[in-house]
């Protein structure tokens, strides 16, 4: 068997996330939503390469590199699938490691915070609000340039109220916690449902909070607690999650950053 | 939108494929087989790319590099399962189109063949019986160098039971029928399940032939057939063959190829 490039890896970390279920809430091999589905996320992954490739080769900075992502799978219906998932794994594979991208987070400039930026007015991400740092106005790089905000600080800013950027700040954490989970599981896809499983009771969903507001992400964490205990049936509260348009985008992001590292750590797929 | 490369149109085929659904009898984003789920076809799409960027750029022959992709995808469980489209695929992307590859095709050497035999040794590609050309015999490769057979003189002496091979003597005309049919099908996955379908209705798979004998391949295409015309419902008779194991195969292999050829006219995944 030959060793993946880290590009490989952080492909096959995407198809193997969007493809384990049940994950309650998102799309997965047996639930799509009507304008976001299975193929769009598969096709992401397939198209995210040559982005991924450039970060493995160290060829431009983590800005320029996300927003190359972006460019790479834009341009189709489905919207938004991987921007989450780029802000974590393009340090990921230029660092090779959490170590290492936390070498390349702090080393961050303001060019990369534009670019960052400008990758982000190409996706439809959901904001929480519109604040002084709007991506679709153009005053805003001006204002990056002028308080010489590097991509550090950005996400340190959006931190508070995004999950994904608080990965950046903490040293990848959650990242870590899912990785752990994954090799505690065992090989194979069920491990990557009782990874989800297990982020999604640990913290309240950002991107839920952002969609649904704060009760809602915090009551679907307790029920995710629930399914672990036993409590609740797992399959319901996937479907319940489906109904209500109630999807964990920030922990699907967050479980493919710990499926690359996972994978780099020898944790099976297959078995 | 960016224009895709060969290699990313080919990868982005496998994964169009295998999750369109419902397939009938065949892994697709609702059905696993015990031992070849969704996961070992997505990963197969991701692992294959050096051999299919290697033949985009023409770097060796159609034998090494069919051998070149088995090896890259190999050494995971879930046993062979892109072996059949990687003889299709990898002929198309290094001639970009239908008349491209049969040019790479009416060219093929002795070391062509010799490689595909030892690619088809590393698969467990089930053969109709032990011929005299057994891949498992080291002195099958001597019997081909003694033989002065090329690659397209094997797979000519297979085409008889295998429809695959086949598509190399007869210009790629199943291929060519499947592309038609997305075409014809309109944009999207469900135009994908009605071309599989009409392929299956047009000849008795070949795989179906080798694993289940002649008289199951063709009342699998009669009652494809049967669906088309509305007279049978399409979940039943894909659940009836995943129950019995009826798996098409090499349609699937065709499929594949089709959508490689479709997307290169301008046929929409998305929408």
């Amino acid at each position: 068997m030959r060793t993946l490039t880290r590009a490989e890896r952080a492909q096959l970390a995407m198809v193997l996330e969007v493809s384990a279920y049940p994950k309650p809430g998102n799309v997965d091999r047996c639930h799509d939503y009507p304008n976001t589905r299975l193929e769009h996320f598969l096709a992401s992954s397939i198209l995210a390469r040559p982005a991924l490739e450039a970060a493995e080769r160290g060829e431009g900075g983590v800005g320029t590199l996300i927003h190359r992502a972006v460019e790479c799978t834009s341009g189709y219906s489905g919207g938004n699938t991987h921007f989450g998932a780029f802000i974590l794994l393009i340090p990921l594979v230029m660092g090779d490691s959490i170590d290492g991208a936390s070498k390349v987070i702090a080393t961050t400039t303001v060019d990369d915070a534009v670019e960052f930026y400008h990758a982000f007015g190409k996706t439809e991400v959901r904001v929480i609000e519109k604040h002084e740092l709007d991506v679709h106005d153009p005053d805003s790089i001006a204002a990056l340039r002028s308080r010489g905000m590097n991509l550090y600080d950005v996400l340190l800013y959006s931190a508070p109220r995004d999950m994904v950027a608080r990965e950046w700040i903490n040293g990848f954490q959650m990242t870590r916690r899912g990785a752990d989970l994954l090799h505690a599981a065992g090989c194979g896809r069920d491990a990557i449902v009782e990874a989800f499983l297990g982020l999604l009771a640990l913290e309240p969903d950002t991107f839920i909070v952002k969609k649904h507001g704060p009760d809602t992400a915090w009551r679907t964490m307790e029920k995710a607690r629930e399914v672990r205990e036993g409590l609740r049936d797992l399959q319901a509260f996937d479907q319940e999650c489906i109904d209500k348009g109630i999807n964990p985008g920030s922990i699907a992001d967050i479980i493919i950053a710990s499926l690359y590292i996972a994978l780099g750590e020898g944790w099976q797929w297959d078995c």
